[in-house]
């Protein structure tokens, strides 16, 4: 078979696999779900092993590719998790009546079948996976060629985990090759099998994924996030939560890349800076005045680091900030610090990116910390779902109405 | 200018039409819509004068395509309608607390720039900007040929009531030409400033729209409707709704195509076909041997007559009535007629459109009747939106965190 064939074969068999999810009671999925945690933690040296085929091979992003037995467990404790979820299916969003008698509910159900196209986190492997099986749909998983081994190891051991609960494998498959095509097919829909696709990673993938698909996508941009420290910020908070927003975990997407300080709060920058040891920073003229730094420039603003480095700018008011965040931001996540509620609701009001946060830190852009229980990322569109995409972000809806013989006049 | 230079133009005008309505009160978009419906009223000799004239040209689609008196003071009727309703901006759809003290609220934001593009029904320029105004998101308008002129004329009128509520034209703009290749700059996204593209009118516009956009799609496919009569309904409700269904309006996309009737059911059928005088018949082989009519073809069943004809097939049971939607239906509204509560609730259960009803008539697929206030269509999609398409449907939404200075452990 060629790649093409090979790939409308994994979409046929998706679109069974979508049919045998739906039809399946909620508490089969969440067997499935269950037994493929089990799965995973009895395949841990398999997939560590393959693990380390792929950081041997990897010239970059260790810290999001390396495995290790906690983090393997720490995927199968995450399914454990989305198992306990409750199943979204069939639940009633709404209900009303109308005059006439009409009995209108607004049911979830499946959208069907979810292209998953993602880089260099092996662990999204089984997150995707776990959370598509929760709210009805089959995925198609296209990891990156840097976690395509440990990848398909997980993989292995969820189709063992789908199996045994007596669910068919074409409810989660993988693309059998790193061959980049793949990609191609996934975006050309699959002669029609695909409802959905979800890139998950840099901005060459999603922009590509943007431009060439012909099905819906689910875009998770990149998060150059912004952390912007008011005139009337607690100082002490300022440092704490610049530093948390920072230097918590560099390389999730919810890390502040750009810290905006007023001119009236730059007294405070020196505190802050000490906060954030280790970090380099790249700043603007005046934050340069006060703490030694490299000078920033015009495509720092625009980058996600990823890394323990911080772009500093500085502002007259909330204004210019919003201003800054709406040019040079992503549509992530932005965290305003201030003891001033007027001025802090005027900024979560007109920044529009999916979250926006006062006085607590960046790094709390999560689906976990949201209480969604799990999430396959944050979604920086304003279509369908928007911030972190957990199993209810997963569902459409439809109408079901009850009468009694009603006609329309 | 060429045409590619007018379009862009017009995108770039929407986006500071969009940030114009999005900081504009509730109050000012209420007051322009009143406003807009104002100028319809005043507007109506001219709007009629240009009506008279897509009439004349007309070969096709005479009952959408047509205004009178009435018909135009419906139209400012609904705009005053959509005046009334409740403004879904900056409302919370959920709102929840954190163990560790955050506070989340989900707020309704505006998408940002729509594009309009529709075929045949002139009222849909009203009812499309009044909807956009009333959610905070621009529109770029795009009516078909056939109704250019009397389009041009509502629109007219609508920047008229803008204008004089104080808001921009721009956040209500036309496209000047009806040459076919403005749809492909809506379709390019206009250099990225058009968020959204709403299809309204037949298969093959949906089907070029859904090919070659750009950006995300909120597809209006056409409306293959069915309504089942199960062994167990009664006779004379299973005669009213039929009737209804097909025939109270014939070219809304909620009319019933197909009838599918239980082999069991075929005594009803001679009431049936005497409740439907004056619609004509095609039916397969059982059917005809009941009352005479004409032979029912395969493409009858995937073809939206919009017309006095209705396909009839005998089937075994609600499986394979479910069976035949899900190979021809559209994912628009399908009906059950039935007193056995069981089969009707499996049948809910299982057929996958928009909207299903039990025991009503399938032309309730409307905004209106569900209590939307106003809609601009049915979406078929599952994403985003599906089914009738109010105000509400029309908006996104941003979390918005306030803490304490929390910090992410």
């Amino acid at each position: 078979m060629t790649l093409d064939e090979t790939m409308l074969a994994i979409g046929e068999a998706a679109r069974d696999g979508a049919g045998a999810l739906r039809d399946a009671s909620a508490d089969r999925r969440t067997a499935a779900i269950r037994s493929m945690a089990d799965a995973i933690r009895a395949h841990a040296a398999a997939i560590l092993k393959a693990n380390a085929a792929d950081l041997a091979a990897a010239t970059r992003h260790h810290d999001r590719l390396m495995l290790d037995e906690p983090r393997v467990e720490a995927i199968a404790a995450g399914l454990d998790q989305v198992a306990a979820l409750p199943d979204p299916l069939g639940t009633e969003i709404a209900r009303w009546q109308r005059p006439n008698g009409l009995d209108i509910a607004r049911v979830r159900t499946p959208i069907g079948v979810i292209g998953m196209i993602y880089e260099a986190r092996p662990n999204v492997t089984a997150d995707a996976a776990a959370i598509c099986v929760r709210s009805g749909n089959a995925v198609i998983l296209r990891p990156g060629s840097d976690c395509f081994a440990s990848s398909t190891a997980i993989h292995a051991a969820l189709a063992q985990g789908l199996e045994q609960a007596g669910l068919p494998p074409s409810a989660v498959q993988i693309v059998p090759t790193a061959d980049r095509a793949a990609v191609g097919a996934l975006l050309s829909g699959l002669g029609g099998t695909l409802d959905l696709v979800i890139p998950r990673g840099g901005r060459s993938l999603v922009e590509r994924v943007q431009a060439e698909a012909r099905v819906p996508v689910l875009g998770h941009l990149e998060g150059v996030c912004h952390t912007y420290v008011h005139a009337a910020a607690d100082p002490a908070m300022a440092a704490a939560i610049v530093a948390n927003a920072k230097l918590r975990r560099v390389s999730i997407c919810g890390a502040t890349e750009t810290l905006l300080i007023d001119r009236a709060a730059l007294p405070m920058l020196a505190g802050i800076a000490e906060a954030l040891d280790g970090c380099e920073l790249r700043g603007d003229a005046e934050a340069a005045a006060i703490v030694p730094m490299l000078p920033a420039h015009e495509a720092d603003w625009r980058t996600e680091y990823l890394a323990p480095v911080l772009s500093i700018r500085t502002v007259t008011d909330w204004k210019e900030a919003a201003s800054h965040i709406a040019r040079y931001g992503t549509g992530h996540t932005e965290a305003i610090v201030t003891q001033d509620a007027a001025t802090a609701e005027a900024f979560l009001g007109q920044v529009d990116s999916a979250i926006v946060l006062w006085n607590a830190s960046t790094q709390f852009a999560d689906g976990g910390e949201f209480g969604f229980g799990a999430e396959i990322g944050i979604a920086t569109g304003k279509l369908h779902a928007r911030g972190p995409v957990g199993p209810e972000q997963l569902t459409s809806f439809k109408y079901v109405v009850r009468g009694a013989g009603q006609v329309r006049p």
